[in-house]
């Protein structure tokens, strides 16, 4: 394989060359933002809506990007021109810079990648997969930090409950996964607030969704590009809720499912060795994801 | 000023040498151990308990050092041959690797630098400081890890209150500070246990201990290596607890100082705003870190 290019700061190198040197605050005191977005097709998928959190993040954490969102949608351009991978995921990573200290906030660091994307999203819902609950909240959940620090040491214990990744709460109440997050469908009747169901999908499924509500946690959570398209859409077919959610909620939901930009949506049919709903994947989640893909597909 | 080298991973180079990769897990999840500790005259401070703990922090985050403590050693000695440094801070990082799928665990990279020492610890006590407290807990405390998101997002709401430092607490029960452990002398009046303070120091310093205890938090505290001499050191003194405390316990207390690897002995003389003691060094602090100078120069 050919190798790609990446920004450096203000150089387009060779993969190789793009390389931080140890005093860096990311390596020193794990102080850094990102942010990734996929490209289908030689197009960036909601690319407005990743630099907005992009920059609102760098801002957070008081990070200076030392460029616009013109001249950064500029180099990305650039990028995609030289490396021709149309199907890819590309990371901006925003870190603390080389501080003297080691403990101190400097000119930042940026790097743009660009990878092969190793799985394209289809209007066919992925195959389901299993969560196991963990008591945990992000430092400063509303920002995309690179603190993945509990995800990737949580790997082995998501391995032995025989599940596919964890989903973090406080004290019952649920959060989000690691990289995603996370959806439920309701299973109470309708109280007056089902009118939206009477439109194509009630139809389309037999009734299956019979007044229930889609539900997302509100607080504790990093606000996914893919979580916010996913409530636009859903809105067209079921009331949107944004609140806290318990595990014993998620447990008894009809259908639940979780969203990233990777992933698009995954039907969720096991959390904490408990089958969701029938087993399988609802239809709602299925209805969502190929609503999600024609809107990527067009976007 | 010469350049000076830095081992990375098995080649002794230049420190503009030693740059990761930006697919490495410390840049892109924040994935990484590391230890540090001090030569004075050429000499490593308490180098054994420093690496004890090296291994284990990377036992605990899963991640092979792939050398043993010997070949270690002798890597710090070639390094401090190489850089004449006499009076320096060595610092070894490790980190998750280069892993494919930026999410997982690959071969380390193991850094060794070592930089010149800013301050010098002395027999004399340095300026006192002021802490401010924040509701905080570090992720897997007891590990050494790259996690200081917190610590260094939090600098200027800890300038804003005219504090030098931040003191971690969990609904009230002190923990540490982000690179400091924390101890406090209580004022309560002997019951029995004072025993010990018949010796040298009492006698010196006119009475001033009067049956207080030295008190240290137990849980969710990183064990630093100063911590664990200044309580050995203390026994000899007055009855040490390794135990909870509260807020309110540490703002009542006779005297209060934190202790690290780079600044030894630092008295606290005022916390969230209220004076502590007589608002300033008090005569255990004055008399540990004497003992600790001492016992530094001969380890």
């Amino acid at each position: 394989m050919k190798e790609l290019f990446v920004w450096f700061n203000d150089a387009l190198v060779p993969t190789r060359r793009a390389s931080l040197q140890v005093g860096d605050l990311s390596i020193q005191r794990g102080y850094a933002i990102f942010d990734f977005f996929k490209t289908l097709d030689g197009r960036p998928i909601f690319l407005n809506e990743h630099l907005d959190r992009f920059f609102r993040s760098a801002e957070r954490m008081r990070l200076e990007t030392g460029l616009s969102a013109d001249v950064l949608r500029g180099r990305i351009d650039e990028l995609m021109e030289k490396n021709q991978l149309p199907d890819s995921g590309v990371r901006l990573t925003l870190t603390g810079g080389y501080a003297a200290d080691a403990y101190s906030i400097d000119r930042p660091n940026l790097v743009i990648s660009q990878s092969p994307l190793t799985v394209v999203p289809t209007a066919e819902l992925p195959v389901a997969i299993r969560l196991v609950s963990y008591p945990h909240i992000r430092q400063l959940p509303d920002v995309k930090t690179i603190d993945y620090l509990m995800a990737i040491w949580l790997k082995p214990f998501i391995r032995e409950q025989g599940a596919d990744d964890v989903l973090y709460h406080l004290d019952g109440v649920v959060s989000e996964c690691p990289r995603s997050n996370v959806f439920i469908l309701t299973g109470e009747d309708g109280d007056g607030h089902g009118g939206g169901l009477s439109g194509g999908l009630r139809g389309g499924h037999g009734g299956g969704l019979s007044g229930g509500r889609l539900v997302t946690p509100s607080r504790n959570i990093l606000h996914g590009v893919i979580r916010g398209k996913v409530m636009e859409l859903a809105r067209r077919q079921v009331p949107v809720e944004e609140r806290d959610m318990t595990l014993e909620e998620l447990y008894a939901a009809k259908e639940v499912f979780i969203t990233s930009t990777g992933k698009h949506i995954w039907p969720v049919v096991n959390v904490d060795g408990r089958t969701i709903g029938k087993g399988k994947p609802g239809p709602l989640t299925e209805a969502l994801n190929r609503d999600l893909y024609r809107c990527v597909k067009g976007a």
